[in-house]
This record gives C-alpha cells, sequence and structure tokens, in this order.
C-alpha cells in the first residue's frame, strides 16, 4: 500500500516529448492513455500524423490488452519550439534520431529553458549519458531512459545516470515509468548501448553472418529463433533453470564455447551485394508468410496475447501488467451518491463481440461484474476501512437481453442495492445504450460475503457492513423493478 | 486433407530411444504422451527414473496446454542393449551425452541392428551428420534432429543430413516429428551448432562479457531480455516487420555495427575467478527470485500460456500446436448421443482470471454460450441443414456458482434440453471441473429463435426443428434438475 500510494503521488500530468517518429509516437500514446497530456515538439512536417497513427494503434491494442477501463487521455498539444515542449511539464523525453550534435543541442535547449528539477530523459538507444549531459546546463536531473519498439507495449526502460545525474533524479523517473505499466531496468554503469541492444547486436551480428555465408535465410533464422528459444526465454529468462551457482557453473564449464558455434571474430562487408541478398530474403519473407495489413495490429495482438499469458501466471511481464491494471483501477472514477442508483460507464471493446457481430452474451455480465466492482470502490471508499479480510463472490445471477450492444457503444450500468445483511448482498443492474430509454439488459444478481482466508461464507464486518446496510436503506427508497425475484419459465 | 492423411499415415508406432537424460526423457515423454511406444536403451543406473520423472512434468504440462484428449499413451520398455532398442521401430533417438565417439560408436551399433530403411536421428547439439554417420553401416536414413529443452513443450525440431543421406530420409523424420506437436526446420547445410544454438551461443559470448566487465549481473541480463526483445521475438520475429526488401536494407545500413554495442572479438576467460563471480550471481538470482519448486512447474505453466497466447492468434508455434490439436481431434472418439446430455470440453484459458486470482464470473456465462454453440454444432451435424436462415438467440440466464475455477482447469459442460417448442429452447448447463463430483456451476437458459433478416423471433423450420424437438422428447427421459427454475430471492 506504501509503495502504491508514492507512486500516484509521483505519477506525471504532463510531459513534453521532443521528436514524434516512431518512437516518440510510442512515447506519446503510453501517456496519453495513461490520461497525461503530452507536449510535442517535431519540426518534421507530418510529425502529428505519423503520431496520431501510433496512438490510434496504442488505443486499439490497449482495448484488448486490458478489461480495466482507462481514464480520460490526455491531450496531445503540438508546439512550435523546445522551449514550449518543456514548460511546465513533470518530464521530458527526447527521442530525436540518433545523431548525437543533434540530440545534444535538444537537450541542452531544453535544459535552459525547463523549470529546475525538471526531469529529461533521452530516448537514445546507445549514447552514454555522460556524452548527452555534456552541454546541458542542468544536467543532474538528466538520464537515459531507453525503451523498446513498440513502446506502448513492452514494459522494458532502462534507465541510465550520467556523471552529473543525481541518483534521485533516476527515482522519480522509475515511478513516472512504472505509473504508465512500463519496467524500468536501472543500467548501472554507463555503456555503449546498454544491456538488452548489446545482447541484439549479438544475435544480428551471428544471424547476418548466416545470411552471408549462405547457412540460413532471414526466415529460417527467425524460424529458429521464435520456435525454440525466444518462448524460453520470453517465458522465464535463461538463467533461473541453472538451479542456483552450482548448475550454473557446471552449465559454462561444460557447454560455454566449447565448439566454434558462433563466428563472432569480426562483421560480414555490408557492401551492395550483401545488403541486395538480405533485401531479397526479406522481400521472399514478406511474400511467403503475409501477415494482414497494418503489420502492427498482428503484432500488437500476438504481444497481448502473450502479456496476458504471463499476467495469468503473475510473472514477469504479467506482473508489471497486472500492478499496472491495479493502478488504474484504483484512479477510476466514482459513481454517484447513495440516493440514486450507482452509474458505471463503460464502452464496449472490440474483442467482446461474437460471430453475430454483437456483444457475446458473457460481455453483459461482464459488465454486470464491473458494476459491482465500482459499488465495492464506492463503499470503501467513501469512509471505510479496505482491510476487512474478506471479499464478495457472486453465487447467482439473473441476465434478460432485451437489446443489442455493438463494439464501440457507450453504456452506463445503473446499479441498485435490493437487500443486504450479514452476509448476503442482493443486487440489480440495469445496462442502457447512452441517449437510450429502453435498457439492453438487466441483471439481478445475489452476492456471499467470503472471508479472504478460509474461502467460506462469513459476516461482513466493521466500516464495510455499516456502509452496505445505509447503502440498502436509502435504495430501499426508490422504486422496487418489476422483474426482480423472475425465474425461467417456459410457460 | 490430403496433407493430413499423409502425416497420419507416417506417424510412428514405437521408436527407440538412445539415451534418457533430460534430452532423452523430453522426447520419450513427448513419444509417449502422443500414444507412441519407447524403446529406451541407458546403461545410467538412474535412467528410468529420471525418464519418468520427465514424463510426469510432461503429463502436467499437456494437461494444461490442451483440451482435446490426448491417445492412450504408448507404453515405456527398458532394454539392455542398443539391438533390442532399435528392433521393430520406426525410427531411433539417439540423445547419449554430448562426445563425439560415444555417439559415433552408439549410432553405428543403431544401425548394424536396425531394420533396412529404419530412421536413426541424433539430437546432438553441434555435431554436423557427415561426422557422426562416418562409421554407420546405413547412414542413408541417418540424420541430425535436434529438439530444444524441454523437448516436450518446444516445438522446434532442427533437421540437418549429413553428406550420404538420402533427400526421402528427411520428409519421412519431419512428418513424424509433426505428428507429435513439433515445428521440423531444416538446416540446409552442415555447420556446427545448426542455426538456433549459434544464434544462442552469440548472446551467451556477449552475456558473459557483461558479467565480466561487471556491466550487467546474470538478473538484469535476464530482465533485460525477458521485458524486451525476448518477448517480440517469441511473438512475430524480427524480420517480418522489416516491411520487405526496402525496410531492411534500410535498417542495416543506419544501424548495424554502426556503434559499437556488442564485444565479439574474443571469449572471457573460464577462470575459477571468473566462474565464481557467475556462480555467485547464479545464486544470488535464484535467492532475489525464487520459484516455486520444482522449477520446471512454474517453466512448464509459463510455456503454456505463451503457447495458448499464440494458439488463440493461430501464429507460429501456436499455430503448430493448434495443427497438433486438430489431428488430436481427428483420431478422438465422437461426443454423446441423444440418450445423453451433451458433453463440451473446455479448458479455462488465462485471461478469463479476475483479480482473485479464479475464473471471472462471466467467464462461466462463456462455457453456457460455448455449450449452446456445441448443441447447435450438434443439431447440424447430425443430419439437420446449417442454412435455415435463423440463429438462436438468448433471452435469459440464470446462473448459479457454487465453485471456483482457475486457469487451466479442465472443465466440462453438460447441456440437457429441457423444452423446445416452435420459437423457445429452454437449456440447463452443468459445469464441472475435471475430476469433481460437484459441479462449479450451472446455468439456465432460455434462447429465442431469430430469423436472420428481420431480427425479429421467427420459428425455426425444416430439419433442425425436428432435430431440436426429438434431442428434447429424449432429453425429458432424463432427470429433470431440482433448481430449474428458481428465482433469486433474498428469503
Amino acid at each position: 500500500m506504501r509503495e502504491k500510494s508514492k507512486l500516484a503521488e509521483k505519477a506525471a500530468r504532463a510531459i513534453g516529448l521532443l521528436g514524434g517518429g516512431v518512437i516518440g509516437g510510442g512515447w506519446a500514446a503510453r501517456f496519453i492513455l495513461n490520461g497525461i497530456d503530452v507536449r510535442l515538439y517535431d519540426p518534421a512536417p507530418n510529425a502529428v500524423e505519423s503520431v496520431q497513427k501510433v496512438l490510434a494503434n496504442a488505443r486499439r491494442a490497449f482495448r484488448k490488452l486490458t478489461m480495466v477501463p482507462l481514464p480520460p487521455e490526455g491531450a496531445l498539444t503540438v508546439v512550435e519550439s523546445v522551449a514550449d515542449a518543456v514548460r511546465g511539464v513533470d518530464l521530458v523525453q527526447e527521442s530525436a534520431p540518433e545523431r548525437l550534435e543533434l540530440k545534444q543541442q535538444l537537450l541542452a535547449a531544453a535544459s535552459r529553458a525547463a523549470a529546475p528539477g525538471t526531469l529529461i530523459c533521452s530516448s537514445t538507444s546507445g549514447f552514454r549519458p555522460s556524452l548527452l549531459q555534456s552541454e546541458m546546463e542542468g544536467p543532474a536531473c538528466f538520464l537515459v531512459a531507453h525503451p523498446f519498439q513498440p513502446v506502448y507495449m513492452l514494459p522494458l526502460v532502462e534507465l541510465c545516470a550520467g556523471e552529473r545525474t543525481v541518483p534521485e533524479a533516476l527515482e522519480r523517473a522509475a515511478a513516472i515509468y512504472r505509473a504508465i505499466g512500463m519496467h524500468p531496468l536501472v543500467v548501472r554503469k554507463e555503456v555503449d548501448g546498454f544491456i538488452a541492444n548489446r545482447l541484439q547486436d549479438a544475435i544480428s551480428r551471428e544471424a547476418l553472418w548466416l545470411v552471408h555465408d549462405d547457412l540460413a535465410t532471414l526466415e529460417e533464422i527467425d524460424d529458429a529463433v521464435r520456435y525454440s528459444w525466444a518462448l524460453r526465454r520470453a517465458a522465464i529468462g535463461s538463467y533461473r533453470m541453472a538451479d542456483g551457482g552450482a548448475g550454473m557453473r557446471q552449465g559454462i564449464e561444460q557447454w560455454a564455447f566449447r565448439w566454434p558455434w558462433s563466428r563472432l571474430t569480426d562483421k560480414p562487408e555490408m557492401d551492395s551485394a550483401f545488403l541486395d541478398k538480405v533485401a531479397a530474403q526479406a522481400d521472399a519473407l514478406a511474400k511467403a508468410d503475409p501477415l494482414p495489413v497494418p503489420l502492427e495490429h498482428k503484432r500488437d495482438d500476438l504481444l497481448v496475447a502473450l502479456l496476458q499469458g504471463l499476467r495469468s501466471e503473475a510473472y514477469g511481464p504479467g506482473e508489471t501488467l497486472a500492478r499496472w491494471e491495479q493502478q488504474l483501477r484504483d484512479r477510476a472514477p466514482l459513481p454517484a451518491q447513495d440516493s440514486e442508483p450507482l452509474r458505471t460507464l463503460r464502452k464496449i471493446p472490440s474483442n467482446w463481440i461474437d460471430a453475430n457481430g454483437h456483444a457475446a452474451e458473457s460481455a453483459y455480465l461482464q459488465l454486470c461484474s464491473d458494476a459491482t466492482g465500482s459499488l465495492g470502490r464506492y463503499i470503501r471508499e467513501n469512509g471505510a476501512d479496505l482491510e476487512n479480510g474478506g471479499a464478495y463472490y457472486t453465487v447467482e445471477t439473473h441476465l434478460t437481453h432485451l437489446g443489442e450492444l455493438h463494439a464501440g457503444d457507450r453504456v452506463e450500468v445503473l446499479t441498485q442495492v435490493l437487500g443486504a445483511d450479514d452476509k448476503r448482498l442482493h443486487l440489480f443492474h440495469v445496462i442502457k445504450r447512452d441517449g437510450d430509454d429502453e435498457p439492453a439488459a438487466m441483471g439481478e444478481q445475489m452476492l456471499v460475503h467470503v472471508d479472504a482466508k478460509t474461502r467460506r461464507s462469513a459476516p461482513v464486518k466493521g466500516p464495510v457492513r455499516e456502509r452496505l446496510l445505509q447503502l440498502a436503506r436509502s435504495h430501499a427508497q426508490l422504486p422496487r423493478p418489476d422483474t426482480a425475484g423472475a425465474s425461467i419459465q417456459m410457460r
């Protein structure tokens, strides 16, 4: 709990973005979809369109990635100068092309114009931070924050301090990146390419030798990797299965470089014959295994699938995702007052649609679940203690379908407490499409309070009990729905 | 279909296994769980126990990996000689320790004893097939078939022919490996380490330099990889997003080896100080991030989650999994008859899990939906016409929760038709976890037949109507569930 409140406190409200290419666009998307305003400076004529395109891809991917409602989007403001971009922001993210002098100039300009204490971060893939901060007036709050493509999907951000960076800057930056669902990794020593890209560079070198020597094509290399160790490394890394130090030592003694398995003493000459060969293979691959256009959608869907898989195991990047969702849940706005049914707003995501083109029947129950979740937050955050050691589990649901919902529909769920006692909670949800008079569905539910430890039904106690009984009394003044208590009958 | 029957025809019935270590055990598990008999030769005293342990892990993982019923297990027979192991088998898989002379001897002995035409495959991680087949009497049917750890989970098997191998041997072997759910990749030219391990060797080299130079620890290296590019490579590889030849050329010209991002001109000295350092880091990692014991379970669960994620996108290793399941389904017995409730099997996917770690309530309704879908297929596939211009829409559901389901649980949904008339269909679903006596949930549903064009309720006609009424009459002989027609009441 302490960590959470610390994070919430340190989340950014606005950031300045220098450069809106693929990386800058990915940053813009990640910040905006987390409710943070972005001030973009990029002199390229099509920068805004390019950012908008990445943002559209990210919106689509986030809808699939999480069921938790996202906060209202941050605003994207396009500005005409570095000074305008860094004004009033908590953090500046530089994502200019990989040219040292260009980055140094931009960072120096940002440093001159930013308020003291503003974090200034570079997305550089390889330059050492001491080199980048050399021209800055205020280098203490500068660091490298190197993300990975697609920035809005992959959780890693490598943080690296320069000689003149203060340690506190790294901590503040890490909290901001964590709050937008990332996994900051501190690179403790300055080194060209940091950690992840040095390893990718090694693979690339060997892969291009394989192509050069006609041992494998790009397609064969990709398949060799993705059907074997990339799966294992994405799942659990490489060193966790070593069985500790003894196993690791034995493994290295037995295996490391005992045979001539890589050709790493040089790099292939990048002459035009070689470039032609690589380009021809890439074309052949695109033809042999054509992905639906835009490619980014398929890539993102696959990443969503992997991240959700890891989330179900609460491990690695999946744990990062779960923690981010918890933060989003904690920040979601609260519904109305005791005197009215609780109001929960939702938008029907595209992956809730069934083969007939409308919302799958389970989507309606999910809306009821979400509304019950809102009720829980409403009860707790209006004065009741979170720590009462229990939770409400649904034991019965009666769902009635009256209309159809479609992807993108905005709906409200109005939730009335029909009854409550020491163990039970009787709810009635009315699901309405925005603007409609008639409901699209109604859900009646009985929930039972369950002890967190024994997982058996147990009385609810303390302030939560008081609040619930109070809410039930208030809602008893509201008209009781006609169909409450109905059963399914084939008359 | 032609390809499928060809595969089925070429599936092995029995294989001989030379060596029952970690790799041999993984092979044993993959073959046995696919219904293929295994004859194991391994002079080590604890070889059988070791194979049994891997087999137990594989059984556990396969139960989570697929809902499709597996064929009856093949038999594991322990034999006392190479000659006994290769007798009457379709394929011999050699997985002895990585010592050239030992492998040559075993393969020569296998070749002398095996029936002509028996495939003989080596699991070597690095030796060239021409070297391995040099002592063999019948080298024509010999090839390298190099798998990846854990063999029963990772789909890749690299196939490589030696100078004296006939091409037809590769084709036959590929069909056998495909039939046990693998993805054979033909390595077209002989090279030490083949493809995948040459790339891993390059990573290892760079990783150990990072450790040697104190730039990163094993834990930092693992995190840098698994939170970033390992996810992307597992999802979609590296070259598919290059936008064909032009993009690839530009990428290489712009990026490849332009900066000193890897240190590949040598390998670190494997002296005892360095080994101590690596071992200490591996111990620290094991302490910092302790995995539940046995480690293999967590690793397998994570791989299951990734493979299922990719299957949902029908891509890469997920497509391999889907194709394997289709083969299993084609071989599986047909479902029930009119005289029993219809049985639908499902596995709870990882993205159906809520914040409490068990299946979200909407998951139970999804199971009812799926079961209704099965009913539709059952009705149509037993003689009725698909094209009747209508569909059944759920109008009411009463769901009762009695237990919890978790990710990976295998469940069966038993569906009874409680009633049917010209427009309505009254169903009762019982959801049970595999092996449980008591249901986890029950769902009662009323569906109405809707005209596809008008989207209004309309009578069902023709053969679908006949089949449904007939099924309703048969199911009327079954006991009626006690709770049918119940309503939600706060008594």
